[in-house]
């Protein structure tokens, strides 16, 4: 493990969890960018996706990775540090910094599998009592992509009157049978290794390297389209001519997945990824009520902006526009773009000019 | 292992394969329903997919499962035995009784992962020797879906004067990066199963059922739509009215996947797994020339009729109409249907009577 320190902020009260556990000593690591004005009022939290982390405008010190959204974030950028105070945490149940699994108990073990599932609205329950601890009560946006996304919306639900602006990118208010499949078989993947030791991998020195592994291949394909892999790899072999016939990596595409899945169990907690999908899993704005979603947004004073992509077939178009339809229905002040793109649910993560200058003049636009 | 006789066919002389090995005493397991004729005219070889087996239109007597065509083949159906002397053999690498990973080599132990990578050619050179030894020489039309259309069309590539009609039913002219990729996934997981034993596991008395269960669990997201998951599952619980707040399958598409996976290990061979998704990864008729198709199948004198299905999202409809496309470009008769459905890849073996009525018409229509 590493020893780089994380800046940390430690919730003042217990956190009660919608399980119904109550966790005592919860701290969230952050980062922030840019200067809180005087008046308070120009705060901009970036929640971020599954495997994202707090570094979303600098390098990952632990890692070595550079920031995240460096395409969205910096001088010049949609959000610009020199504007905006920008600030993230690594969520409730994640492993750079914040509680979650690979955390010690009361007892100065790691929680591991004793760790209590944890939902999205959990997560953004302990973020607002983070910020508040910060002396941030107000925010001019609170925006996401993926997962980020969902605790945007969430953010807008359980605290409209703190926030000005929900920026929900490539994201869903539920996640489909389709999407808790995905992330079933990469559960699965994780538990059927023997180093997963059911969850209690740290203490007894292991890792499910294998496992958490394939569940990387299993997602990241689901993040990419498939025209964007047909112009990258399409059936290149991987510096040979003919094939080997044999299990190697004969085609470049199969040595750029297990090229993603080794790096991400270098810097990837395996049960933190179990929690992290699980909370995913039953996020769910709507309920089983078809206007659930009107409902629950009736007259919010939160200016939404939703932002979809057309290649994007982890949460596809139509699932932002079953959002925005919801919206609507609450009479919600709601904006909406669908970006033609072909390189499916990543391009919120890549240089993609249109979503960056759309996303600039919404959040141009936000009074704070 | 199961002792229930399965009907076997060796192949006279040794199979050379692709790989540059050669296979000595390969028997291929086979099944037939109906009679063939006097002018030995009315055959119809089915060739089944990834999992299928030679059990085409009558109950397995080895797992017990029913015929998995009934749908196509049957008294009164598009494929009929009264009319048709209908035929179909286990693969080559397989392990419903033909030669693959499961069966002994020269010295009496099993292959395993000594066994070679084969091809879809091989598997279509070893069946068109098969049907020699059978006295069957001629085939009035080869059908197959997903795995089973690529061994169609290989067969109207190898020998075209043997075959009056190819039907290949959603399956494509060459394995996709996005394919590639997701049977990727599933050997990955096999292989890190440690009960692979790497591949020796049935000389050690195990077998990796959890990873050839996250395999299939992988595999079988893709064979369905989002639209059927939804219909058939949304977001239910199971047997619960709120989650669990747990890792155990709260949700009825886990539940459904586990169960998928369960099925599956009982009755499939792990090594088979990887021969075959292998060799479908191979195979390309088209190869780097943008022209390939057309000129494989120039001047073919074979009828091919394609059947793709709209929500197939594993070999999609873009990928027949490109075959059909490279089909024109070579002048071959061909008739192309798409069929609108919601059930996905699966679509071939299900209920869809505008797919089954069109099928029956082009195979009546076939002069023998």
């Amino acid at each position: 493990m590493s020893v780089t320190p994380l800046k940390t902020v430690m919730l003042p009260t217990p956190l009660a969890l919608d399980g119904g556990q109550v966790l005592e000593g919860v701290g969230l690591a952050w980062e922030a960018w840019g200067s809180l004005n005087a008046a308070r009022d120009n705060a901009v939290l970036i929640c971020h996706a599954l495997t994202g982390d707090q570094f979303v405008a600098g390098p990952n010190p632990v890692t070595g990775r550079p920031a995240w959204w460096g395409e969205v974030v910096g001088p010049g950028k949609a959000i610009d540090p020199a504007r905006d105070y920008v600030i993230c945490t690594n969520v409730l149940g994640g492993c750079m910094g914040s509680t979650g699994p690979t955390s010690l108990d009361a007892e100065g073990r790691p929680w591991g599998r004793r760790f209590p599932v944890i939902t999205i609205a959990d997560m953004v329950r302990a973020q607002a009592m983070a910020l508040e601890a910060l002396g941030i009560t107000r925010l001019k946006a609170v925006v996401g992509g993926s997962m980020g996304g969902m605790q945007a919306l969430e953010w807008a639900r359980a605290f409209p009157e703190r926030v000005a602006a929900c920026v929900a990118i490539a994201t869903t208010a539920r996640h489909s049978a389709q999407n808790i499949a995905f992330y079933e078989v990469g559960r699965q993947a994780v538990m059927a290794d023997p180093d997963w030791c059911d969850g209690d991998y740290l203490a007894q020195g292991k890792f499910p390297r294998a496992g958490l592994g394939v569940a990387r291949m299993a997602a990241h394909i689901t993040y990419v389209s498939e025209t964007s892999l047909k112009r990258r790899f399409d059936r290149q072999l991987r510096g040979r001519e003919r094939p080997s016939f044999g299990f190697e990596a004969d085609f470049q595409v199969e040595s750029y997945l297990r090229h993603q899945a080794t790096r991400f169990v270098d810097r990837f907690d395996a049960n933190s990824y179990l929690y992290i999908t699980r909370a995913m899993d039953y996020f769910d704005l709507w309920g089983t009520d078809p206007d659930g979603l009107a409902r629950t947004f009736q007259g919010s004073p939160v200016r939404f902006g939703v932002f979809a992509f057309s290649s994007d077939w982890h949460y596809p178009p139509q699932e932002s526009r079953a959002l925005v339809q919801g919206l609507h229905g609450a009479g919600a002040d709601v904006s909406y773009l669908e970006v033609e793109t072909d390189t499916g649910h990543d391009a919120f993560l890549l240089e993609e000019p249109g979503f960056q200058a759309a996303l600039a003049g919404f959040l141009g636009w936000v009074a704070p």
